[in-house]
């Protein structure tokens, strides 16, 4: 089969022929159609200090996809669940199901999490082959939209977690796909008012699109001024932190209301200076670290969300390119003039 | 001024004239706009075991309204919070605020709570007399809005208790004005689908129109089995119950999925047999009984939702009457015909 | 290997010989030490309704136990977590893992729910084989506790369930085993006050020593009047239900304080009239239906009181037998003369 | 009466006459039996930056106190709930009531707090007039503990807040009072696990004495190591942070568990460089900031543990003086070697 692979140290990935994975007893072997390129991917081909760290090449990429079970093994068929034909995505985190955060719903947590396409081979393939306990129908699900579930799902976990959303104010900070995500999730979930901030004009139409009721520009606008001019001087409920910079901590705290909510899932490459009496201990807010998707309430959110027609993530999908244009995709994203990038593997 | 009064034991109620009430220290005096007619009125009307053991006449009606501040007592401004001219609606329990219901965010169920228009003199008259604790402005919302808050507050209460509403599946049994607004907030607050159940084909038109996805009528239809084909056998995450009939509770019970919720809000006049092996504990089921709003995050939800435009209760509203008409107004709530019923006041 | 079976359908149960069952790749087997009879193995004896309608004989009973892993399936020795010669007990439900409930941490209601000892061959035998997903490690914890962690897991789900018990008032009713451990596990975690009601005096001694600050005999006391006396006037914040008699619920309804908490757990036979205006919905009050062990929350917080010494269930065990004298066993069940039964199968 | 009076800009505090407050419509005059000292005291004392920029001399000092109504306002009586002659303490942030936290019960975070002793007269004298919403009857608890029960409720307040405390493993880092407090209060929760780590001998002693199962000293201990050990290298459930010093929030994120948390109530002077992807974001870290106590849901578990007996504050009383001897008070407490330091103004 035809597959994205780090073959060797260094920047740059290969389209080559490697054999279709061996499928486990409790394994279903995926037919790929649609892959989501992410910015863990972009990492990856730069070859960063995070990717030459982790990654032991020879290994497929990717770890957003969607596509058609082809085969199940001896014990994946168990109660008919699914079916050879099934469209399905998968949480591409594999954990292992026995350790304490496991045991108490925090799996999103475990140590010995596997990642595909970062530990193990991965979906920018023709097939992948993976644990069917991972394994999610769409029922009706678009395969492309199934492919950017994990990114989605990462809204989901930032935007609904810990508060009572309906009725709420919110404040996204960062519009790349997972913020603008975060902001058609706000909305089906019945916040009030959601507000949005990036730098980059092209995103902050995408998040205005998504259903922002406004945005605002950092370099030429009072981000916190203005978060408060338009919550009666409060600030807002919920902050969703997607900047991964200090500049945009600062203003997640400032913006946040006394006793709100900052859900951070930007992922910073260097520390932040907090004023933890004037921002987090006077104000009584919260502060929660966002990793992955909670499995599998947040995948099941999602689906409702998805299958109610309550949020559509396509128009953040701006770029679609077969899979040996890799090169090509990895290059709009650097060029940041893109939203969603997908890889149409197969249909 | 005009006041509908419940001058003596007995069916009926009169309109006469009546003092202006006096103001207390913490007291605002609010020139009443709108008023809406409930069944608790209905039951006053009658005169039956409940209203006879309760009420002391003479006794002015009416616990849902809507107005205008004309006067403030000498304590009741404080902070400029509120100001003569300022449009307000109000909580019409008013409660102890010491008590340990009151302490721990339960004042709701506070043993010392007196209601308008049942334990002290009420709403429909032109001017009413409130402790400012328990007033809430509008700020924008039309005091015909403001003027059924009470009841949309207790949707409110019944659809987003002690469960996640967004993406949830709801089933609302009873369509009254309450299960109507109850319908209107599942929506608002994210819910994937509402389903409704009333015998009667008027109130099922009004839950359609106020966004029920779905509407059953139990006298043709098996209402458990529908519930459960559209929830792909699982049945629905949380019931609204706003009937207070037994048959209600059995449905309520077999149509949520296990470890679902049934929130009760529909007061019975007599007793349900409740199989709790089958129905609750098997099932993991959790049962709340929804005693008014909560004050006041209630109130707080319920104003997000209606200044944003998520909810609009208006299409319930199907009579507007005169204060003198408060016959009129209590024979089409009795013929079954009617939404919502509203007094308009003055304005 | 020596196993109780139900062998055939009727009253009773035989020891016999049964070979060591196979152990599947992802399976333990377990040399059994110590195993608890439980009230669901009274009704296998007798043959009740429940019992006739559920098992297909012949079946190896019992479903508390611990003992020592002998073998590890090729699968079940992942990551080191379990080597032979750990002592561990299990999880009796043997649930699916991909279901809705078990994808959203409600395993405890997952319908394809196997039982070991009633759907499954069982632990009264020198040897079980139990999927590695559910088994536990005593890390300490004594074999004859862990052969009971079972009911006491019942106990830590009821009384932890929904409210915050540090500094709560608590009433148990019925003083059964469950009962009694879920005194202890109230007391464990911080309740101010334990009060414990049962009709048989033996039973409230037990209650006793597992911590009861008072006990009462419904037969000669006004339980109801007694709790309110007791706490203010209020009533008490949770009641533990494990008579699973309409009087109990009863009573759990009136002595539960307004906004207070009802958790189910023992299993009526019968139906039970319900005021639902009175006793649920005025009242503010919550119902939770109780189902095994949370999966495996329940677990880890047991786990932690009974190693830090919090929680000794042992008072409540009074009879010991060797495996060979079940029909001892189930006979001082019956008289009701006992707490805790347990079976000692080796060592 | 006699008072400990800040007559003017500047370091210390006289002892001075002054009239007897007045007494407000819905106050109560409260004749002082004890006082607590506490290091906002000190810095009042000290007349550092943040006392010159909040308070306006002369100012009554003294928020933590006990004692006796002596005479009630006209409308401090309602319903008999006070009565001249009742032991009483006091909430001493004065709030709104009316504003959007106060109505949503974050009353703690009111911005229109006014505190006894900082914003207006407080404790250190011989009377004291307290809005009556903010007392609260001792009911048997000595006053000596009465006057201590701020504090005592801000450990509450950080022990309780947003996990399940029964069976869990915690971290105090500082022993001050407050931090032996929090020992205290985690125990009688049911705490599986207390750690408590402080540079001074003194203090560590006083933590064990109220409970802690190990304490560490950080100038010659690995905390974080230690930690790791004593929990299976998991790490803590929870941290209370009361140190306020940023080697103190470093030890919080590296010693919780993943999807632990951390309260934080010490107030640092300065900032903190927060590692938010590698402590907070990668590990699901939740942190919230402690202020006051929540109203009045602090003040109940309070006096549940207090009136039980589950908590005894008494041993980290290590100093008491009469109110003339406010300067000795304040040096014991310069000189670190005093747990809490009580003022014995009456009895």
């Amino acid at each position: 089969m035809r597959a994205v692979v780090k073959s060797a140290p260094g920047i740059g990935m290969d389209v080559v022929d490697r054999p279709i994975p061996p499928v486990g007893s409790r394994d279903v072997l995926i037919k790929v159609h649609h892959a989501g390129v992410c910015g863990t991917d972009l990492h990856i081909w730069e070859w960063d200090a995070w990717a030459s760290g982790r990654l032991c090449p020879p290994v497929t990429i990717g770890h957003e996809f969607a596509g058609e079970i082809v085969e199940l093994g001896p014990e994946a068929g168990h109660e008919g669940l699914f079916r050879v034909g099934d469209l399905v995505t998968a949480e591409g985190h594999i954990v292992c199901g026995d350790c304490v955060p496991c045991r108490t719903g925090n799996s999103h947590l475990c140590v010995r999490t596997k990642i595909i396409g970062v530990d193990r081979d991965g979906a920018f393939a023709e097939f992948i082959a993976m644990p069917v306990s991972n394994v999610m129908k769409l029922n009706g699900i678009p395969t492309e939209i199934g492919a950017i579930m994990d990114p989605v799902g990462n809204a989901v976990h930032t935007a609904l977690e810990g508060g009572s959303v309906p009725g709420c104010t919110a404040l996204v900070l960062g519009c790349g796909p997972i913020g603008c995500f975060a902001v058609g999730v706000l909305r089906a979930a019945g916040a009030s008012l959601v507000l949005a901030s990036d730098f980059n004009a092209f995103r902050r139409d995408l998040a205005t699109t998504m259903g922002a009721h406004h945005t605002f520009d950092p370099a030429s606008q009072n981000v916190v001024a203005l978060v408060r001019e338009l919550t009666g001087g409060q600030g807002v409920d919920l902050v969703c932190e997607m900047s991964g910079h200090p500049a945009g901590h600062a203003q997640a705290f400032a913006a946040a209301r006394p006793g709100g909510r900052v859900n951070l899932l930007g992922t910073p490459s260097r520390t932040t200076e907090v004023d933890f009496a004037r921002d987090v201990i006077f104000k009584g807010l919260t502060l929660y670290g966002v990793t992955g998707r909670r499995m599998y309430r947040t995948w099941i959110e999602m689906t409702q969300f998805l299958r109610a027609g309550q949020l559509d993530p396509r128009p953040v999908i701006t770029h679609r390119f077969p899979l040996e244009q890799i090169a090509d995709a990895i290059a709009v994203i650097k060029a940041g003039q893109a939203g969603k990038v997908i890889l149409e593997v197969a249909s």
